[in-house]
């Protein structure tokens, strides 16, 4: 009881501290500046009418000079309809606001990059693809966010395949290489290899499927793989299946308890305190347990550790050590595609993983830094660099890589 | 051809600037910023996960909330999909975005509103309707911009009943309140009743047929009203008219130089050179001459003065005296709208008007002087503040003058 209320003021505080943080001393989190002087006539000229008729004349003879002359080609539109946010499910675009906004205001901290959000009252998939395609004109990118699934897998793959900017669903993918260069280090640790491992998966959303995804193609054998989600494990009887999690039923329905004897890897992307440590206690020796439910683990690290002491864990958690989190990913990705005026790619996200993992083992490996802190300042100079340095290379681009290197480091200073 | 060789010069000097000051030393005219400090793994949590979903869940409860929390009530969108743009036509969508980027930059220049330029790559009407109504979330408020009539009249009407947020198509109504209210001074100046005077108007698009609605509605007399597009006399027998022109047409056809006769007031909104002196030199004593199409007027104000040294003058254009400029109003006005969180309505369009008009008068009515100067730093602490009065007063809304005289003080601090 002492506890629960000890619980209890601790999220009264934090509520308190949020909203405060919201509200004052302006609502909000991002602004919008000029970024040229207007500071008389002339200048006014130059920045509108009439000088600027020269300018859309410019882009009206090249599309492609709106990256010379706007600010297209540093401004990312974070776009969502509010159907899945965060753990509070469909709340709509308005309720939305905060989260995308937020997510906006990381993109500039992290990565330099103007970010504007977009909450869009529409659910009908195949309108909602029309609008972001509209919008294509506006914007040097879009990072799609907290869209149900399995709607976000058709707006993504539409959008992505009709539009020449990157796409990226961001609860796929960035949630994708995070896990992959977090379990990468796990099983260098452990001395395991990836295509041996059995692995458990709690959850069948949006950023669960496209995690099975990336493993797999990483190595991860299929054959090893148990799906979970709310009914269950996913096996070929059942009749609730999707085209996406279809993909990975099991022949025969097994309880959970039972799929955890010998498991080597969990991957929570579930709910909270779902996981009880008895099935923590079934599993294969040095354990990797990823619990990232948010805020919630499927199950606390302390209640882990009471029973395997020779466990990796990682949480979605800032207060936890491991934290798998997109920031890892997204703002250094967006940051690279951006710069090269590609879309984003498997190979980008491929890369992207790859140097996350190497960066924390730079550092030396251990159990309790399986992947970098999100305020590394090394992330912004490294990841972006090593993804512009593989195109720059395979594609003959030209970029000079020592000038973007001292790019890198300047896009972040305004802290 | 020495005088044409040295408009080419300056024309290329003006395009060489343009072009520059939009490319260096980074590409575009506004940039998004962080608001809120996000130094730490606490700061993290207010604005990002946990914290943020408390923030969400007060919106979802109620949705004026986000005018507390978010950005919201602070930020405009210009939209267009670039069918109308400048003097240019309809360039399309990408190549109207160095227009817009700077709309969105004077919003915050002159009234410290964040604003962000969409361009929609559709020219459907239903479908821009569908897809601006489904924007509302994400903003404050809508400015519509340099889209063709006649369907801006519709685009307008439609979002303006369909939404809860401000929705303001400035190319109409701004120029309207500015021509009324230049109109009302040099009606003073000349000794003229607005309802006695015969009006040409050049120009049947969407800023003449506002200008229209609104002087009349201030006492211009229809049967005093001669309009003219590309085709000559708007007349009954014409049959390429359509619902918006259709109600100022005469009976009859008749030439321009002839209903040049007795004319006191000339409004010019089409093109440029397309008036002779000889039409001036026909007109009552004392006219007015409002030549405003842009960047090139209806007749140059030299021409003008060789021939009729009674005329009161004015231009588009900012190297002329008495500039006839949107920026007078629609910064001002989106910031009464936003901080009353009413729409912009018919009186506050009138309420602007006579402000703008009545700052010039404070300092001494004169034939050059019938408009403040848009560097007047004194408009945004008196426009604002008499819409928001009014306003204050008729719906005892309990806002405290004082401080908001303070907070539009500070709004603009920033230069």
């Amino acid at each position: 009881m002492l506890k629960y209320l000890k619980i209890m003021k601790k999220e009264e505080k934090l509520k308190k501290k949020s909203l405060n943080y919201h509200k004052k001393p302006k609502p909000g989190k991002i602004e919008i500046n000029c970024k040229k002087k207007i500071r008389n006539i002339k200048d006014l000229s130059y920045a509108y009418s009439p000088g600027v008729a020269y300018v859309c004349k410019e882009i009206h003879k090249n599309k492609k000079k709106s990256y010379d002359y706007t600010s297209k080609g540093n401004l990312v539109a974070v776009i969502t309809n509010g159907t899945a946010v965060l753990g509070l499910g469909n709340i709509g675009a308005e309720a939305s606001k905060p989260v995308m906004e937020g997510k906006s205001a990381l993109f500039k901290k992290f990565a330099g990059i103007d970010s504007i959000d977009i909450e869009i009252k529409e659910n009908n998939t195949k309108k909602i693809i029309d609008i972001i395609r509209s919008l294509e004109p506006s914007f040097g990118g879009i990072n799609l966010e907290d869209i149900k699934s399995p709607e976000c897998f058709i707006i993504e793959k539409k959008c992505k395949k009709k539009m020449s900017i990157p796409v990226f669903h961001d609860d796929q993918h960035g949630t994708a290489v995070v896990v992959l260069a977090a379990l990468t280090n796990s099983l260098k640790i452990v001395k395991k290899k990836i295509n041996k491992i059995k692995t458990i998966v709690m959850g069948a959303g949006a950023a669960a499927l496209s995690c099975l995804k990336l493993l797999i193609k990483k190595g991860l054998n299929k054959k090893n793989i148990y799906v979970f989600d709310i009914n269950g494990l996913i096996h070929k009887k059942r009749k609730d299946l999707n085209v996406y999690n279809k993909k990975y039923s099991r022949n025969n329905k097994k309880s959970l308890i039972k799929t955890f004897k010998n498991c080597d890897f969990f991957l929570g992307l579930s709910s909270g305190n779902i996981i009880k440590p008895e099935m923590i206690k079934k599993m294969n020796k040095k354990p990797i347990i990823f619990a990232l439910a948010n805020p919630n683990p499927e199950i606390m690290p302390e209640k882990i550790k009471k029973v395997r002491k020779d466990a990796i864990i990682a949480t979605g958690r800032s207060d936890y050590k491991n934290q798998v989190n997109n920031l890892l990913c997204f703002p250094y990705i967006f940051r690279a595609s951006l710069d090269l005026r590609m879309k984003i790619s498997e190979k980008m996200k491929i890369i992207a993983s790859k140097y996350i993992s190497k960066l924390s083992r730079k550092d030396g490996l251990k159990k309790s830094r399986i992947i970098p802190n999100i305020f590394d300042k090394r992330l912004i100079s490294y990841i972006p660099y090593k993804i512009v340095k593989y195109f720059n290379k395979k594609k003959s681009l030209k970029i000079n890589m020592k000038k973007y290197k001292l790019f890198l480091k300047s896009v972040t200073d305004n802290d």
